[in-house]
């Protein structure tokens, strides 16, 4: 049975947030987290993601993701030590427990940038966390965001469009949705930053056990 | 059966919100309102509330109280046309449905100043409501404000410090804290704007029916 909190003002106690920052790809999930983490009036600890591939030459360990060996990935499998992974062309990509365990208990707030899939994951592993949608004004802004990346074929880029309308679905599994406007990266960072002084403001905090 | 409401992020809707700021006697709900109000990137309708007691000499009608007469008044009872009413020393004070109805149907945030118990009857009568608890650093700080307005007698002091502790009681029922620090007014302020902004990205918004 869970233990019921409430916020006491009189002795204030930071009760550290689980906010995921998700979206389509290409929604600017990326700029936003940066943006955050320049901010001096706000600490967080940002979740790196572990993975069994190898490091390309500019990627540094611990920073861009950690680099463990397959056998390494396999035994956090064993002892239920990933919050969230997955397999995807043979190359394991998960978040370690220990990793988001040692952030809140340190009293920071933990952000993860996850897909929307990854998000979903979450919800159903945490409910406590903070889910945060981030949107495109409309599908012609993020369509002209993906076909600026230039990196991707028209197929390629017929297949994202769908893959973003079928991410559009899961947005009633969010808390929140900030829409990021083109050119206004700093009004969805006002409003992440709102969202979370919010979360740290109710009456009854989403306490996140792991 | 209620219909369940998304927000688009392709197609923003404005629903407004009906925010209660409620809390002990001293702890500054005026002054937080005030600063609201001056505020010039955010308007909202603030709750006027009607009397049946004679307007005194520096009382604007529609501006302190809506004065009515008492026959008045017990008609809004009969028609159910209030939102919540007290007879207080003979006198009627109550808060009219209608104009919490036209504020919100215009989009704008209504705003209403409401004793705890006051807030607690608004949280029955309509649950989307956003309730905020203003709160004092400490006991302490709160008997020094009370002191400060040197109308009260020492037995009233310490009869209003039982009040303010048996209304901390229902802290439970509100969705937020805020703690109004002294001389940090502009802190409890931006607090109770980034409430309302992360109401406003609710996926799941709380549309208020009257």
């Amino acid at each position: 049975m869970e233990e019921i909190i409430l916020r006491d003002p009189y002795q204030p106690k930071h009760y550290p947030l689980l906010v995921v920052i998700s979206g389509p790809s290409g929604v600017g999930k990326d700029s936003v987290v940066q943006a955050l983490a320049m901010r001096e009036d706000y600490a967080f600890h940002f979740v790196v993601t572990a993975t069994s591939r190898a490091p390309r030459p500019n990627e540094v360990d611990g920073v861009d993701y950690f680099f463990v060996s397959e056998a390494e990935f396999e035994s956090l499998i064993h002892q239920g030590e990933l919050l969230e992974y997955a397999l995807v062309y043979g190359q394991y990509k998960g978040i370690p427990k220990q990793q988001v365990r040692e952030a809140l208990a340190s009293g920071k707030d933990v952000i993860m940038r996850l897909d929307v899939q990854g998000a979903a994951t979450i919800r159903q592993l945490i409910p406590q966390a903070v889910l945060i949608f981030l949107s495109a004004a409309s599908e012609e802004e993020l369509v002209v965001r993906l076909c600026r990346r230039q990196s991707e074929s028209e197929t390629q880029l017929v297949r994202r469009i769908e893959m973003v309308r079928e991410e559009m679905l899961h947005l009633d599994e969010f808390d929140y949705v900030v829409v990021n406007r083109e050119c206004h990266l700093q009004a969805a960072v006002e409003d992440v930053l709102s969202i979370i002084t919010a979360e740290h403001a109710r009456v009854h905090p989403r306490q996140v056990i792991l």
